[in-house]
This record gives C-alpha cells, structure tokens and sequence, in this order.
C-alpha cells in the first residue's frame, strides 16, 4: 500500500474524507496544514500572511517531503496550493497515489463563510476568486492519479472511491489537463473493463492484430463483455509493415461507417504497431476521441505505450507522419507476455536497457543484477522492470512533451537503429534488435568522439547479450544503411542530434555532424 | 494606437522598458504597482502581505480596469501577477497591445537582492521560487500578442521592438502555450514576410490552389521573395470537392520528398479549403510543424483560418477527420478581397452574421446599420467588420477551445448547412449560401419548438437578403438532403445539439430529437 494525497482547492473537504479514508485502509492521517500550524505555533492563515506565499511554501515543502521520502504508508491531506510546488509534486505522484478533490466555485462560495480568514480567499467576491485561483490551478490540479467531484457527495461515498483507488498498482503521467495513469495487473481483463466504464463511452473501436486476436481474443472479449457497448473491431495484419495510410485509412472507414460520434473511445489492442496507428486514428476520428492503450508486447509496455507518439510510416521513413496525442488511459495486464515469442519478450527488453543507460542509475542496477531472472521471464521481477520503466518514461515525458528536449535522449540507438531496420524491411530485425545494435555502435562511435567515457559500450552490450539480443552487425551492412540515416526526421541539414551516454545512468544529446558520425562508426567495427 | 501593457514576471524591467516606449510613442506612462502603493499609502509589498493576495488581486483590477475601458491609449506596466486574474487578462488582450517581458530564473534571481521585501520571492532560495512561480504562470503570460527575452539585452533595444508591435493591427488569440496573433493589413505582401522571419524556419511549405496562383501569386511571391528559403509549393484544384485524403497525401509527399525538418513552416495561401488541408498537414507532418494560416476570402478571413479546426472530407460526411491544430500566426490582407469573386465574398458574410446572432448584439448592429457599405465591399467597413468578426471568433474559442461547450454555438446553421452542401455535392451552393439557408431554416424551426422569440428568423433572413444571399430552399431538397443530417458528426443517437437564437446576439445549444427537429423545418417550409 503506497501513500495516499488528498489534494485540491480549500473547501473540498480534504480533511474530513482523509480521515474517513485513513480508518478505512488502517493508516495514520496527517494533515500537513495541521503540522505547520503547530510547528510555528499559529494559524496557517497568519503564517500565509505575515511570512508572504514564497515563505509560506518553503514551510509547505518542508513538511511533505520527508512524510513522502519515508516509505511509510500514510492518508495526507495537503493544502490547497502545496501541489502548486513542483518538487512537492513530482514527489506527490512518484510515491503516492494522489487524489483531487474537486467542486465548482459556487460550491466552494457555499462553503467558506465571507468574509473569511483563508488569506487566498479574502477577495469582496468568495466566488470570483475561487473560480480565477481554480482556473489559475487547473493544469496543477491535472495532475493526479484520479479527480473527484465532491459537489452534493457523501464524504463516506466519497472515501471508498478513494480506497479502491489506492489498491491499484497505478504510475501516473502528470501533463497538466492532459495526465492520466498508467494501470498494472496480472490477469484481470475485469481492470480495463472498469477504466473504460469510468469513461463512460458511447461506443468502442477495437484496434488489434491477427496474432492477438488468436492468443489474447478471450480476454479481450471478457474486459469487453460487461460493457454491453457496440464495439467496431478492426483486425491488422501483424507486422512494421503494416504501420501505413492504408492501415489508418481501414480504421477511418470502419469507424466512420460505424457512425462514431465524439464519445467513443478506441482501444489499442497489441504492441506498438497497433498502438501508434489506434492513437493517431484516435487523434484524427472527428478531430479526436478518447485511446486507451493496452499493450500486450514488452516493448509497447515499457515505451510506446505511453507519451503519446502516434502515427505511421511514408516510403521517405519511418514514423514520419503523426501526432502526439495522449492517450486517456494505459491498462499493461502482464499475463499478456505469457503469450509473447521468447524473441520479442527479449527485443522489448532493449528499450529498457536504453532509457537505464541514459537516464536512470537505479534502474540500470535493477537490470545488471537480476539480468538472468528477467531473461527467463520471473513474473514479479518483469513487473518491477516494466514498474520503473514506465516511470522512467514519465519523468522524461513529464519535461518535454513534444521532444523538443530531454525526450530526445530517448532516441539513443535509434538513430542507427532506425537506418539498419529500414535497410532491412523490417524482416531481418525486430525493432529492439536493431535498437540493441544501434544502441551498442552509437556508444562505441561517441567513445571514438571523446562525448561518451571509455568501456561503456562493453558495458551496455554485455547487458544486451545477457538478454540474448544481437549488439553486432558487420561493416557493409552499416554502409548500406547508412543512406537511412540521412533520411530519419530527427535530422538537421548536415548533422544529427545524437543522445551520448556520459557516466552510468547519464546522458546528454549531443549535435554530431553526419560525417564525422559515419567515420566514427565505421571506424568503431 | 492602442495602449499598450508590458507584462511579465517581477525584475523583468517592465518600468524602465515602459518608460522608454511610452517616451517613443509620445503617450503617457502607467505604472500599475505605483498607482496602487499611492493609493493606500504603502509599498505593494507591504499591501500584498498585509491584506492577503486575494485582496491584493481586487486592488489591482479596481485599479487596470478603468485604464483598459476608458480608450484613452497609455503604456502601462503591470504588476507580476496582474495577467493571473483572469478578466484584467481578457480586457488587457482585447483593449490593448499585450507584451510579455521574459527572463531566465537565473537573470532574475541575479537582479533581485535576497534576501528581498519582494513578498512572493521571499522564499529560501529566490531561484528556486522564481523558477516554480514562472512554471505555474507559464499558461497566462503566453497570452499576449508578444513575448521578448530580456536577457542580455538592452531596454534600448526592446523598446524599439514593442514601438514596432504596437504599431500593427493585431487580435490577440489567447488559448495559453498555443496563443497566437492575427494581423490585419492591406496591400502589404512584406507584413507576412515579417511574421515568417520571426518563426525563424528551416523552410517553407507552401499550400495553395490553381486560382489564388493566378490572382494572388504576385502578392505571395513578394512576401516570401525575401526570405531566401527553399519553398515547396502544393498547388491544388480549387474547391470542396478537393478537401480530400487524396489533397492531404500530395502534401505530405511533397514536403517529405523534400526532407523537410522540424523547423519548417507551412503556409497556407487560400480559403477555408486550402487552411483545413495545410493545416491538418502541419498537424501530422513529424507530428507536428507551425503553420501560418494567410486566408485569402473572406469566409477564411472571419472564420475558419482562426480557432485550429482543421481536417479534410470523408466518403461518410464532411470534416470527419482532422485534428484541432492551432496555427502560429494568421496574416489577413484585405487587398485579397479585390480579387474575390462578389458571390464569394456575399458567402463570406454569412459566417459573420451568423456569430452576430447568437452571440454578439454589437457586431449584429454594425451589420444591420452598414449593410450596404459591406456589400458593396467598402474597405474601411469591411476591415471593421473583419475585425469585429476575429474578436468575436476569439471570445468563443478562448472559452472552449475544443468544442466541449460554448463553440458548438458556431454550429448555427450548419446542421441543415451542411447537409444541404452534401446533398448538393458542393457544387449547387457555396458553403455560406447553405450556412445562410441552414440558418434561416434553424431558426425558423426553433421558433416552431419555442426555444427562440418569434420574428429572429424573419431579422436574420432580411440581413442575409441585404447581402444578396440566399435564406429559402424548396421543402423537396430539405427531404432529400435530411439522411446527410443523420450523419453529421456533432450527432448523438437520435437527436442533435443545435444552436438556438435566444434574443437579439444570443444563443445557447439545445438538445433536439432528430424527429421533432424534421417535424418543426419541414413545417416552417
């Protein structure tokens, strides 16, 4: 049982549910405000107002963090601006299940006594500024595992929404208005049949492949079942070459000459292929309807699933027309990978691999010392790989959305990934094959540049080759894919933006001319 | 001129810079801040930690207010968190030239002394406040027609860039990150050249069609004569009948053919065809590159070039596939009108009216009261009722972006509008001719159902005669267009969310059966 957050505007009843909440599930509750308040000896309020809001947050930070930082499980009742401290929040999401409470401004005016002593809402009008500091929130208070209307509920009704939201294995994704969660299980399709009824769609479109539908259709059709919805099931050729127009096309017309309307929702059912065509089917149906994606593959699992790429491939490349659109929800039910050739359960494994080398120190350990149970596939330890991977993932979606920066770094080994898969057709490498062995040559070619310390593509090929992926491809091969590298979208004019390792867990994108890049790999073999 | 208001965040040097344009510009000079620590008698510091932000928020709109509505044209230099409270930030945006002062929380922290008397960066580490407060703010000070960085430059410098801002002809289109501004101009081919400059592209993509080469090609090869870029230029068949897949796919071939990168821009030259293609291509192009939308008729020009709807036409209805997409800028030139067809231009009219009549009695009486001077196309006028038109496309977009709630309201009309133009296969009516009959035949009908005052239907059909457009259609064609009714996508189940005219330049959207709807146009005929 992680942590649970009570956030949200003053007046929606934080307090009074917390506790409710906090005797349900048998932990403490705190009341952070409360804390402060004894700790300086004085009402919040004056505290607020004699030391000024900067101070009043400092204070705030101060408190939260180390309740956040200990491990121990308890009900934590914030105050209404504490999630507006980025580090209090990042922290908030990372290791709690936070909950905002929500109610309508003239609620809020209902509630709080005018004039008042809550110094933020000392406004002539109550109403006015609870709905300008609301609007003012509103991407802040986005950000959470699940948002409740308070408005007219019993605070007991209230609370055991809350303690069966704080049973479920959730990450989530915090982009303001557009957050959502990333939900983990093992063998119960009945989870993303209750997210899809939270979503209350008018009707369902199926995104999914052949293989999926003969190795996962029973479960597919008993998350569905229960919902007694139309459902538009559109059934994909398996495969990268498929992830074309005509592919996206064949959902338009299914949907369209279904008669969707804006309330449908369509469901991603399969690896990344589906995924990236469902989303940005999604994205485009009537200028956008609700995804969830439910990845069945460990690739789309721990990456491509969630962040909101979508899109397919033109003849001039790969990925090359999309958008990106958040999904609305993310269901990984890891029974799935039961299912999954030994060959992609390992290819999946090489995105994990790449975000640990470039970002995430503990990770990497994770990886490095239980390589040869996630190898044969041990259940409780894949979940705790695919767990942090998607966290990772967050934190870097988290900072930049639309890969103008950060998420850049995510492309490490794809750059050469990408050319050797296009040379190959997509036949003779699965897509973390090809992006173990771009992965370990761009290592070894930034090593050769002076960007990346020395013996660290040995390091990240021996880790590769203990998950069974290839790290190796001989020199023609490079120089014929290399007129793909040219071609990749990431590229500008004569150079490329090239993510380099810098230590253990490090790294940064570098800008590397093509031909110094050429020499350095070429040079590498 | 207008007033103009530096905004942005404390030690961004709002005063000194608002001092130097007020100077340049021969106007008075406003310091918002210093009028309210005169009026109560004490530094602002003072009065925000003594009376609580809440009230310190009420001070400052009591006091910008009056400044923004009285049209006397000033500089004024807000407070930090001025732009927060939301109805300064509208009628700052519509009264003024709004300019954004940035910096860095390093320049800031730099220029601020710690500890300060600077109530809301009194925080242990100025930096670190600085850096969550801009974060949190991030949202409002992107609503502006401007933004310039501060560091390293000097007020000299930036004053003379804000002299040149004020000067242009601008709405501002606030919607957070994705604001963007729409220019007014006339004749002036270097006014988009301008605006290209400052996006700083890679290249240019350009999308138009056969007839604007032909009028307007001078004016579009001036404007980006001076650019010096590499521009691939799409030129399509004129016409509905292209808003097509097909038109999309040329698009994307050719900009991919090319290489473009992820700092292109495409612009699109044309109508509303012309803005839903390239804008849904820019939306998908590399996931995403900016767009600038340059409309060349009038119906473009009030409509659709403003708001990021963009998309294409599908076998089962019209704009059932696309993306809500906001451009980077729109550039209006009045001269393109010189070459519009007269009945193109009359069409034009028929979304203005439309916005007019259910949601804006001033621009309903500027119609009726210069009726003639804008049929006969009159500059002045028709630069006015331009204007008016974007604001009031601004109003309705500003509150609901994606169509959720209030912007269904622009859907006047265009239930039976768009069933009419299918029926007709785009070619018996324009599309504002079929928004003019739709709408006389909507408000007929709601008059029928009692949800809009009698008469409204017999006002809107005289406006809509006094500028030649049609407002009758044979009750035979109503019965053969009505199955296209049933697939309009705004359409839930049985019945459909149809704009009703409440009183004179007000509406709200109703729920309405399909059967009763039928019942209620067909006995209007």
């Amino acid at each position: 049982m992680r942590t649970v957050v009570l956030s949200g505007f003053m007046a929606t009843g934080k307090s009074t549910i917390g506790r409710l909440v906090a005797e349900k599930l048998g932990l403490p509750f705190l009341d952070t405000d409360a804390i402060l308040a004894e700790e300086v000896g004085r009402p919040v309020g004056e505290i607020f107002a004699a030391e000024g809001e900067a101070r009043f947050r400092d204070h705030e930070a101060r408190i939260i963090q180390p309740l956040l930082a200990d491990g121990v499980p308890r009900v934590l009742s914030f105050g209404g601006g504490s999630m507006t401290i980025p580090r209090v929040r990042h922290a908030a999401l990372e290791a709690a299940t936070v909950v905002t409470l929500t109610a309508t401004p003239e609620t809020i005016a209902a509630r709080v006594p005018s004039p008042t002593d809550r110094p933020n809402l000392g406004a002539a009008s109550v109403l006015d500024r609870a709905r300008d500091l609301i609007a003012l929130r509103r991407e802040v208070y986005g950000e959470c595992h699940a948002s409740i209307a308070t408005d007219g509920r019993a605070p007991e009704e209230i609370a055991a929404c809350i303690v069966e939201l704080a049973r479920r294995d959730t990450v989530a994704i915090p982009l303001g208005v557009r957050s959502y969660v990333v939900e983990l299980t093992h063998g119960r399709p009945d989870v993303l049949g209750a997210a899809l009824k939270e979503l209350a769609p008018s009707s369902i479109v199926t995104v999914t492949d052949e293989n999926l539908v003969t190795m996962r259709g029973a479960w597919l059709d008993a998350a569905l079942a229960s919902l007694g919805l139309r459902e538009t099931r559109i059934v994909l050729s398996p495969g990268e070459a498929n992830k074309t127009l005509a592919s996206i096309s064949r959902i338009w017309d299914a949907a369209l000459s279904e008669g969707v309307d804006r309330q449908a929702v369509v469901v991603a059912f399969g690896g990344g292929v589906a995924g990236d065509l469902a989303g940005f089917a999604a994205s485009t149906l009537l200028r956008g309807v609700r995804c969830v994606q439910v990845p069945t593959s460990l690739l789309s699992m721990v990456d491509s699933s969630v962040g909101g790429k979508t899109g397919f491939d033109h003849a001039a490349g790969k990925n090359l027309l999309g958008a990106f659109f958040q999904p609305s929800r993310v269901v990984i039910d890891l029974e799935h990978l039961k299912t999954l050739p030994p060959r992609e359960r390992r290819a999946g494994l090489a995105e994990v691999v790449k975000i640990a080398l470039v970002r995430e120190p503990p990770l990497l350990e994770l990886l490095e010392s239980r390589a040869e149970a996630i190898a044969r596939g041990d259940r409780d330890v894949l979940r705790d790989v695919v767990r942090a991977s998607v966290i990772a993932k967050m934190r870097v979606v988290r900072e930049d959305e639309h890969e103008t920066g950060a998420r850049a770094l995510l492309n490490l080994g794809h750059t050469l990934g990408h050319a050797l898969e296009s040379h190959g057709g997509y036949a003779r490498w699965l897509h973390g094959e090809a992006v173990a062995i771009g992965t370990v040559l761009e290592i070894a070619a930034a090593e050769r540049l002076g960007l990346t310390p020395a013996g660290t593509s040995e390091r990240a090929a021996s880790l590769f080759e203990r998950f069974g992926l290839p790290t190796t491809v001989d020199l023609a091969t490079v120089d014929a894919a290399w007129p793909y590298v040219m071609s990749d979208k990431k590229r500008t004019l004569s150079a490329v933006k090239l993510p380099v390792v810098t230590g253990p867990g490090e790294g940064r994108v570098e800008r590397v001319e093509l031909d110094a890049l050429r020499a350095a790999v070429t040079g590498a073999e």
